[in-house]
């Protein structure tokens, strides 16, 4: 933006000049490149979910001319179904990211700051921003560890990533529902995107809880982040304020093609648990392996591990790999910057990253 | 919302217990329903959309596990291409509605007013009220025109949509370039989601004018609003802002079946033309027809017309049409409560239109 002059800068909104936008992982175009850097998911989705996409072609000319239904409701009965709650606990959106910022609007802008871990998704300070939300951001113990004390004090929301990221670490769901009893005027949102891979998910006190809502998505434990498909579970008077934000924004967020493959994805059940549990008998065997070059791995519930190795800078380290053709995350943040986030690839990966590292990066 | 209770509404935003969100055009599921309600296009996309997505499909573990290019680049070139523009110059969106709402929050949050019409697209006053955009509604003439000297006071941004909806009229580069140049301090936004049937785009304005943005959708002459594809083009400096703003909100908005699918409707330009070229042949010939049945008809530069008939109720005409299978969109405000807005069909389509108006409403 260096380029943009002062007289030009005169036609953007005065608090958009102020913005400082998230910066997603990189989607590089490299040959035989090893991605670990997004925590995508190394196995593809359901094959359920390529025949309801083929469905949809084969009906091709009105799926595509004609808008999809504003409501998405087909695919609001199937997540409703797959997760045991009533369709009208269900909120959909463009991926999480949108449902997420959704949920700033509908529920954080309010007199008394919303409070949030000072390591996590580092989108949640962007948002604030974005939507003029006052923040208190509370700092992770020692460990990287969620002080639940500390959301006891006056506030006017709380997110919290379970499993955290990029900590990997997860929260029992008796000290969120300590969380969300200290707070019975407060929306306490839960951002689950990572649960599948070992944690316990909260949608289970969506009907204990008027003051809880629990987002995820599709893009992780669903392989489904070509397309775009997050959610939200809550009681029906909180998502009523994520449906007239929605509809003051968008109309129709999710295209035709995006609805059928995540029903598909929900109605498949069984392809979903057998994967997402080989993601996690990979996870235990990476951990097993750095550990034994060295690393100190955060206990990890979720599709990616963050690491440390005392003996080399991380950053240097993620340059080495990046070198080698492996990228992976590096924040060059306080506290983290010793940490490298390596997202859970199959066997193969995984042995390919450890190869690397033992043979010809710390040899 | 009527079932939620004071109570529960404390958790909302208080600014979002005010929001008076859009209504978008059904999508009713009846069986042999004719739809002229939403300016959906009457014809398919292009063959070579589907077979993009067949493409896509062809390599389905990594199109459909791994995130999309955030910023769509290989649409964005497509889009330079067919419109004859830098690469630079062109932004893209989940659908015009969020490239609109962007539009909005990127440049229209200043201390002085937004100007645009009273009679115009009805997401406007959503966006401003959801941006919190003050507006001054300037009334159209006594024929539905815009008065371009309206245009020429104090403001804090401007709208037009270009030929306006719903009144189908179109406004004249020459006006466009009076509004862009009495205003050199303000961004002056111009809507085209009907251009493409017939009136004259201010894309070609973009390079001599550094406060003009030219707003476009697929989903009218592309047949694409199945995907969720609209395009913004302006000099860089404004698409700058609305980077910062999208990169703010959804890094990721559109996926990659999408992405394809639009690349492929922009590279058949032969199809394109051929297909609105047949859009305006029968929206000629309906006129005519509805002109014989005593309907006084706009002169229409859109895929739609706006109609009344002197001798019956729009509203009962609507509901008449609606008995017989045929839904048209009524809008219930001042002004305009004597008219439809009429979505041009195929021939045989209008024919039916004509048909029974002719013979089973009118008789």
């Amino acid at each position: 933006m260096s380029s943009i002059t002062t007289e030009q800068m005169r036609f953007w909104s005065p608090e958009v000049r102020e913005l400082e936008p998230y910066v997603p992982g990189e989607q590089p175009k490299i040959q035989n490149l090893l991605k670990l850097n997004t925590n995508e998911n190394p196995y593809p989705p359901s094959p359920k979910v390529v025949a309801a996409v083929q469905a949809v072609l084969a009906n091709s000319a009105d799926a595509l001319r004609l808008y999809p239904d504003p409501d998405a409701s087909a695919l609001k009965q199937a997540i409703a179904k797959q997760q045991h709650v009533a369709v009208e606990t269900v909120f959909v959106g463009n991926g999480s990211d949108e449902v997420l910022a959704h949920i700033f609007k509908a529920f954080f802008i309010q007199d008394l700051p919303v409070l949030y871990p000072d390591i996590t998704y580092s989108f949640y300070p962007v948002y604030s921003q974005f939507f003029g939300v006052t923040t208190k951001v509370l700092p992770l113990n020692d460990n990287f560890e969620i002080v639940v004390a500390d959301y006891k004090q006056a506030n006017g929301g709380i997110i919290i990533t379970n499993p955290n990221a990029p900590t990997s670490i997860a929260l029992g769901l008796s000290a969120i529902e300590e969380v969300l009893q200290a707070n019975p005027d407060s929306v306490v949102v839960i951002d689950e995107a990572y649960v599948d891979f070992g944690a316990e998910s909260a949608v289970k006190l969506v009907e204990k809880y008027d003051n809880l809502v629990v987002c995820q998505t599709t893009s992780k434990s669903r392989s489904l982040a070509g397309l775009r498909v997050g959610f939200a579970i809550a009681q029906p008077h909180l998502i009523a304020a994520l449906q007239a934000v929605k509809n003051s924004f968008n109309s129709y967020p999710i295209d035709r093609f995006a609805i059928a493959a995540a029903v598909a994805s929900f109605e498949d059940q069984a392809y979903f648990e057998e994967h997402n549990q080989k993601v996690i008998n990979s996870r235990d065997k990476l951990v097993a392996q750095l550990s034994d070059l060295g690393f100190k791995v955060l206990p990890s519930s979720a599709n990616f591990i963050f690491a440390s190795l005392p003996s080399k800078d991380a950053g240097d380290l993620a340059a080495d790999l990046r070198e080698k053709g492996i990228i992976v995350r590096y924040f060059n943040k306080p506290r983290i910057n010793q940490f490298l986030r390596i997202t859970i690839g199959t066997d193969e990966q995984n042995q390919r990253l450890v190869d690397t590292l033992k043979h010809e990066i710390l040899k």
